[in-house]
């Protein structure tokens, strides 16, 4: 496939999520090597104190990995597994979560995951992940 | 603290996070040592193929780790780290992480996961996590 | 595969593995379900305060868990990922590593395993993993 | 500490590990972000197929994260955690533990770790891992 038609298969497969659409995340690029998903900071997804919840940062990671892994082996994909080291509270406009590639065979790809939260001018490296996507 | 003001403690707590709210996640069952959190299964959790998506289980996982560990540390607590293995598709009635205190500290516990989705009389394991609560 | 075939299988692969040698590992027990690697404590396998070293236990936990996995998957596995949670400092007569099949399918299990140390009559919960084998 | 304060306590403290002796490990490199840990590939360290055991690169793994973790926090430390996947066999002359530091506190550091294989001239990246630091 080329790239626009991987950009294609995923964002119809992203658009697809009822729980994508209801959490108001953005498929912001996607490439052969990474996925960049983001997410507009609003109370909806935040915790008690005010930043965003954890359990919503998990579900960038576990996405952004699926999508990077997916488009790694050419096609519909799930993350099998995944951890996640969260570093700092993540405040402000959005949460980026960026995932690459590290290395993929026929069935199943390895894939790392930034997360970033964007206030204003400032950004700020607020969890770590690592996983396994598989081919459906 | 007694059961009852744990209990109390922690529901005011759960009670307070938008994102659990805006989920519709329910703080079924608390005690010294465990964490029920249920989410209800609709449209909105799930994924591109009907099944709940791994991102609410995974936020599932996260919010129960922290409850659990919280109440062994006593007071508020947040997951620094969780690891999460989906083992099989949710679907049905509703999802069900019950969290469970393995070893714990003054400054943090250890604490594993199991998620269950639950489908009329059926309960499948669908998912396992194990994670690290601070406090704060 | 009966299991007495099992157990006979797996005893030779692990006793085909150099580093499980030189480590002295035992295969302590081994079911359809389980399986118990044993590591006597000595100064080889310590660290600078004079416990266990956690790469030793990581060995241990990476091995149950290739070993039980294996034998759910019916042949010769790997473990593709695996995570480690260290709980007490593990000191006295031996490890104890005990991991159990949580979840199987034709190509991966899913496992968890349970250290222990044991010092006399006293038995102590050092660390839990969770991990991932896939058959070769 | 000076760099070279720090080089020396590092030294100190990976020569005065037992298994670390047993198992022959090096400190190849260490400075304020990153710690290089190496293992001569000889059989003693190879498991059933002639690659070398994932419980000994699990130890590369475990180690090279204390070290750059501890170096952040400026003193003896432990890995309370961590989590690693394989992604390809391991063989050659030697394997390269390299640790580096992504986020510290004053308790904790979280450290990611790539642990390659080298061959003559051929490098391979063979497991990728993430796990955190605390301080003694």
């Amino acid at each position: 496939m080329s790239v626009e038609e991987i950009h294609k298969l995923a964002k119809s497969i992203f658009e697809s999520q009822p729980f994508t659409r209801f959490i108001k995340a953005e498929l912001h690029h996607i490439d052969k090597k990474s996925v960049e998903i983001r997410l507009p900071i609003r109370e909806d997804v935040q915790q008690q104190h005010g930043y965003v919840h954890g359990g919503a940062i998990s579900y960038l990671a576990d996405n952004a990995i699926t999508f990077a892994g997916g488009i790694a082996l050419g096609g519909d994909a799930l993350t099998s597994e995944f951890k996640i080291n969260y570093l700092k509270p993540a405040k402000g406009n959005y949460v980026a979560a960026i995932a690459k590639v590290i290395s993929t065979g026929k069935r199943q790809s390895v894939c790392q995951c930034e997360i970033f939260s964007i206030d204003g001018d400032r950004t700020t490296l607020c969890a770590i992940a690592q996983g396994t996507v598989v081919k459906i």
